[in-house]
C-alpha cells in the first residue's frame, strides 16, 4: 500500500477521516505510524494528497488530510478483453488498475465460456476492493469503469462509437507480426482502446468485425504468452507507446457512462 | 501446453519416444489426439518438431518426431533478481520463462529476507518442472539457466564481468524517469542484462555498486509497480526493445557455466 485511499463520503470538509478497518490496521502494524507521522493518501477518483496522524489508538487511525489541487488523470489506454477464466480475472483485477486503465469492458467471445458470467469475481463487491488494492499500489486515485457485454457484436456495433469516438483501435493476436509500438503514431496525443482475445484467440468472424469497425492488429512476438500475462504485457507495451507524448493534453471523453 | 517438450535422454535416435506421465494425459484428454495425428513437440535446448503420434494406450503414447534443423536461439535477455518471496517466486517461475530469460541470476539484496534462500521454491526439483512449463506454453526450447548467489557484492565485482562481458547492462529503480527502450541503441545486436530490484527497491549502495559496474539506471513510469509485475513489465519491454533488430546475428556467450 504506496497510498492510503480514502472514499470520498469518508472524508469531512475539513479534511479530517477517522479509519478503522483493514487500512487502520495497515498504519499501526506495517506503517507503525505514531501521531504526527505523515503518510501519502488519495481520495477515490480525486486528488492525492498527504495526511498527519493525528490520533492512533484501539479505535481506529484518525488523520488530517491535505489535497493536492490537480487530480491525476484517468490513464490512455482502455481494456477490451474477452472475458477470461474466473480464477484468472481475479488475479488480474488489482494488476490491471496498477498498470493502469480507464476502463475495462469485459466481453463475451467465441472462444469465452458463458459459464465464466456467472462467477463471483464479476460482483463489484468482490472487484473493486482488488482493483483499490492496485490502485493504492500504483498510487492511483482513478477507480478504472467496468462493463460487462454478453454480446461482443452489439458492443462493436451499436455501443463502441459513442463509448470511444476518437479513440486509436488496436486488437492484439497471436500471429500478427506488427509490434504495438509501430502502430501508435509518434505525435499520438489521444487515448487507446486495445481488445485482447481469449485463451484460444479471437475467431476469423470477431477478427473480421474488429477490423471493421476500425481496430489495427498488433502481435506481441514469436512467443506465445498465457492469456493473462499477454495481456499485461501488452498494457505495458501501450503505456510505454504512449508515454513519448506524456505532457501534452490529455482528451477525456466527458460522457462515462454505459 | 502448445508445444510438448521431450528430454534428449527421452529420445531414441530413430525420434521413436514413448510419453507416460502428464504430457500424455495432456496428447489423450485434451488434444483427443488419435494415431496419426501430427502434434508440436520440441527438444529440450535442442530444435523444435513435429511428432506423428504412432500409438495411444494405457500405458502412454508413443510418437516418432522429426526434428527441425535449427535450434531456437538463446533470449537475449538475461536477468539478475533479488530473490523475491517464496511465494512469488513460485508463481513467477514460468512466466519468467514464457517471457523468455536466456539466464536468471537469484540473489540478496539488502532488502532481501536471508531465511528466502532457504525456500524449497530454488530446489531445481521445484522450479525446472515449472520453467518447462512456461516453455511449453512459449513454445521455446530453451531452458533458463539458473544460478543463486547470496552475495551481491561478490557477485558483481568478481563475477559478472567473466559472465557477461558484453552484455549492455541496465538496472530498474523506481525513481528514475529514463525508459529502459531509451537505453537500448537502436542497432543493438547483442545481449541485455537487465537487474531487478527486491520490493522495497535497491538501496543506493547497491545502486552505486551496480553504475559502478557498468548498470545504466532506466525506470518503468512513474506508477509503482508490485515487484512480479515490474519484472514482467520490464522483461516485456527489453525484448521490445530488442525485437527492432531481430533477424541480427545474435551473439551469444559460449561459456554458459558458472
Amino acid at each position: 500500500m504506496n497510498l492510503i485511499l480514502i472514499e470520498p463520503q469518508e472524508g469531512a470538509p475539513d479534511g479530517r477521516v477517522t479509519l478503522n478497518d483493514h487500512r487502520a490496521a495497515h498504519i499501526r502494524q506495517v506503517l507503525r505510524a505514531q501521531p504526527g507521522a505523515v503518510l501519502r493518501v488519495g481520495l477515490l477518483n480525486g486528488p492525492r494528497g498527504t495526511a498527519t496522524v493525528a490520533t492512533v489508538d484501539a479505535d481506529g487511525v484518525s488523520l488530517h488530510c491535505t489535497w493536492e489541487k490537480d487530480i491525476p488523470p484517468v490513464p490512455r489506454v482502455d481494456l477490451l478483453l474477452a472475458l477470461p477464466r474466473p480464477k484468472v480475472m481475479r488475479r488480474m483485477w488489482a494488476q490491471l488498475a496498477a498498470l493502469g486503465v480507464g476502463r475495462i469492458l469485459l466481453t463475451n467471445a467465441d472462444r469465452v465460456e458463458r459459464v465464466y458470467f456467472d462467477t463471483h469475481v464479476l460482483r463489484p463487491d468482490i472487484y473493486r476492493p482488488l482493483l483499490i488494492e492496485g490502485l493504492q499500489q500504483a498510487q492511483d486515485t482513478r477507480l478504472p469503469e467496468v462493463s460487462i457485454h454478453k454480446q461482443l457484436k452489439i458492443l462493436v456495433e451499436d455501443q463502441l462509437d459513442r463509448l470511444f469516438p476518437d479513440h486509436l483501435r488496436l486488437v492484439a493476436h497471436l500471429s500478427v507480426r506488427r509490434p504495438l509500438a509501430d502502430a501508435v503514431p509518434e505525435d499520438f496525443a489521444g487515448r487507446l482502446l486495445l481488445a485482447v482475445g481469449p485463451e484460444g484467440g479471437w475467431t476469423t468472424y470477431e477478427l473480421d468485425l474488429l477490423a471493421r469497425h476500425g481496430f489495427a492488429p498488433v502481435g506481441l512476438g514469436p512467443r506465445t504468452l498465457r492469456s493473462d500475462t499477454a495481456c499485461l504485457a501488452l498494457l505495458t507495451l501501450a503505456h510505454s507507446a504512449l508515454a513519448a507524448d506524456d505532457g501534452k493534453p490529455q482528451p477525456q471523453s466527458e460522457d462515462r457512462s454505459l
